[in-house]
């Protein structure tokens, strides 16, 4: 980021890409003319194009304010210096420009790093009084999720991937392909970061790039945006498909099993999902077998328990199918049939 | 289908493979003891190894009658001797068999002879009592399915695949994979032949059984199965939506465009796609921007009106939605407007 060129955007014509991102804004209504909107800024290829695009949306007044915030996990060496390398675009852009550093938990670090930039990136926005944070996902990180899950055989939930919009958060680039934004960057003159994780094999993501990606463009050209159009619908059905859910089952740890029994398969599961977040404060923890054997309590003649994990249990009795902590005796019961540990 | 070797599951234990074919034919509810069964049998190995299964199954009572057909397309020079080794596996494992030529009219020929072979496959049953239709297809099947489904960008109804049962028609290899069916049938030394337009690199559906599945097995060696159950998930919410779309929208060319108004997005694809099908006798032709662009009418504050394939028009206006043919003037219209052919 250090050969700085003029930033084309600032006068003549607008470039096709700003004007692809206006028209995802406008058809997924991500934001209007009265909204600040925070930039997740990194410094890599995507974020950089957004902010260049959203500026020159704010300039034609498409968007009431613009900021950026950089968020410094810590992980790498350096990365003081790309805080600075974005608080330099920020300032040749004329945007606002917030940096936070954050600490991340050992364990799963991409996992930790993602919680700790989303909880960094609100307290940032609730501060500067932003009503959106925009994040540069693009088509091809929609692409990716989608084969991510798709490979752990997800359901519509899973496959409905990166969502447009989630509370504050849009996603003005999920339209636009990687290879668009690099176009953009180029043409603008405008410098970016390389992200060097994005090109070890260690993660999963790296590969369905490298590997899988290629792959599927000798079959389909525009797989991208095939593949972003099935998440597009499946998110759509699995939103109309909850929303039957939450009606017919409520959002208790127990719901009445006569109407339960009586919901299309598809809701049905979704009902027991439910039950499972509600009596555990997480969807995290129950695979699809486990969803199937709760319902297959409703294929017994009478009353009938099964075991899930965290020492919970699905009980289905008294016209009640309820998931909650497994009694004391019963768990008690259960480590004593267990070998002893050293 | 020259050497022919003892049949081990005449006699002594039941193969694990058969097991597991029972499994899934209780679980998906395929058939009962009292269903006359009709296999369509090419010759190939999931077809060998679905009758020697089924054989095993009848002798267990599991079903009432088992009979096998084999449809001759007449595509490929030898394709009588392929029948009369089909005879041959019948009559050694003491089925009743039937043989059935087709003529396959020209054009897509893999469709025309899917479409060909399924209507003789109903006229056998009708002919033998036959309750019951059962194919081979295999969890291999279902993975390349939904992949090649995948690749054009499909939604919930497309990455259903393959039905495990529809009408007659059942496919109790469905949990099954192509190698469990060679080792079934090496194990019982069964003979099969080998198709060889699955070699022909010609079929996108060959290449991404050469290609795809070997990249994606290095990703997670059980993918199939993560495929499969994709499918089935997919498959019950497209049935649960396409449910309520029936009861809201009706099955006539035009609906209450109040009712389909406040529709979820969700069902309200599916509505139009009814419209649709009430107006063309048929769900092809109608792309996925097809849909939304009759959904974008309801963006418009008075009536409106759009051009859709074949001469059709889908008109929004008097509180009713509706798709049908084009007046006539509007057609010379635009006819007059194209330039002149040769």
């Amino acid at each position: 980021m250090t050969s700085v060129t003029p930033v084309a955007t600032t006068g003549g014509s607008v470039h096709q890409f700003v004007i692809a991102v206006k028209e995802t804004v406008k058809k997924r209504r991500l934001f209007g003319p009265d909204d600040h909107v925070l930039v997740a800024l990194s410094g890599g290829p995507d974020s950089t194009a957004l902010l260049a695009a959203l500026a020159a949306l704010e300039r034609a007044g498409e968007l009431a304010r613009l900021s950026a915030v950089h968020v410094d996990h810590g992980l790498r060496p350096g990365s003081a210096a790309e805080a600075d390398a974005c608080a330099e675009l920020c300032a040749r852009l004329d945007v606002a420009f917030h940096r936070r550093a954050v600490e991340v938990a050992r364990g799963n670090v991409q996992s930790r790093a993602r919680l700790a930039r989303y909880a960094a990136l609100r307290a940032v926005a609730l501060e500067a009084g932003a009503t959106r944070i925009a994040t540069g996902h693009t088509r091809t990180d929609q692409a990716e999720t989608v084969l991510h899950r798709l490979l752990r055989g997800a359901g519509a939930r899973g496959l409905g991937a990166i969502p447009p919009k989630r509370g504050l958060l849009v996603r003005p680039l999920l339209d636009r392909s990687r290879a668009e934004v690099r176009a953009f960057l180029r043409d603008e003159g405008l410098p970016w970061l390389e992200d060097p994780s994005n090109e070890s094999p260690r993660y999963t993501r790296n590969r369905i790039r490298r590997e899988l990606l290629p792959a599927l463009a000798r079959f389909n050209p525009a797989f991208e945006e095939a593949l972003a159009r099935t998440a597009d619908l499946l998110r759509d059905d699995d939103r109309a498909l909850e929303r039957i859910a939450r009606r017919e089952a409520g959002a208790l740890a127990w719901a009445d099993a006569r109407r339960v029994r009586v919901l299309p398969l598809a809701v049905r599961r979704r009902a027991v999902r439910r039950l499972w977040k509600a009596a555990t404060g997480s969807r995290r923890g129950l695979s699809a077998s486990h969803v199937e054997a709760v319902l297959g309590l409703f294929d017994r003649a009478g009353p009938g328990r099964i075991s899930l994990p965290g020492d919970r249990e699905a009980c289905l009795g008294g016209d009640r199918l309820w998931i909650g902590r497994q009694p004391e005796e019963a768990l008690a019961r259960r480590r004593r049939g267990r070998p002893q540990k050293g």
